[in-house]
């Protein structure tokens, strides 16, 4: 990540990355289908997290009231892997393929959660604005909370995207 | 589009294109880069449609009535091409590779609406969450008017996706 952060995604070989993971190419393969896997490897645990979220959230609650768990959530667990987020972020920023790739996740992310509230019983409309809206929260409060330059706290700016999305929506 | 609908996106040639649009191959290679490009040509005119209608708002129009009218705009614009418009759509959502191309657009143009709010002094973060919100409820809205079986009514399902799109976030 940092070599990628140093130089460039495009400039770094696959050779180069295994050496500083103190790896031979051959393992760093059997790890990774390629280069572009060590930015998204996290994607389908991210995945699991927030489709568990949902699946578990108190019956009573409300869509958007499973959504924001879920994205809070997640918000939590990479609070802990700023320095990681922070470099991803920046390689993904230069590197328009990336970007791509970037927001097939966020769109797979997004029918994953409301696939997840179908299966709790939210009509097919309804489950799918939620977890767009959940997304679209998620990934502002993200942009601000890695442009912070202190350590920040993600989860909470996720919530004030949120409270900011509703703000917004309302009219204001 | 009709070859596309037909046969699928990757079983259709160039030349068949061309010879249905009753040109010659070289001709049809002047107007689109390649046969993606039939596909995606109608996205830098609706950019334009978008951007215009935010920056020709009302000064007194908040940011969500601002993109509301932009995304109704668009569906007053597309409802009149409705085949043209279904066909597309049946080919993108055979062909993953047209989707994430898709998904790049919908990107495209969210940014585009946020730039153009903040053009009229809205702040960064309000402008993107509007954007976002938009495009959200503009592609739910759009996918309820395709599979009516009725001639249906783009820029209605649009607005209703607006409408449910905040009751669902302010919790219901």
């Amino acid at each position: 990540m940092e070599l990628y952060a140093d130089r460039g995604f495009d400039q770094t070989t696959v050779a180069e990355i295994a050496e500083r993971a103190g790896l031979a190419e051959r393992t760093f393969f059997r790890h990774f289908a390629d280069k572009r896997e060590v930015l998204f490897s996290g994607a389908a645990e991210l995945q699991d997290l927030l489709v568990t979220t949902v699946a578990e959230a108190p019956s009573s609650a409300t869509p958007i009231e499973v959504i924001t768990r879920a994205v809070v959530v997640a918000g939590e667990v990479l609070q802990v892997r700023r320095d990681f987020a922070r470099q991803r972020h920046a390689v993904i920023a230069a590197n328009p393929e990336l970007q791509e790739r970037e927001l097939i996740k966020l769109a797979t992310l997004a029918s994953a959660m409301a696939a997840a509230l179908r299966q709790r019983g939210v009509k097919e409309q309804s489950a799918a604005l939620a977890a767009e809206v959940g997304v679209a929260a998620f990934k502002i409060g993200f942009e601000r909370w890695i442009k912070d330059s202190d350590a920040g706290d993600l989860p909470r700016d996720i919530r004030e995207s949120l409270d900011e999305l509703r703000a917004v929506a309302n009219g204001q």
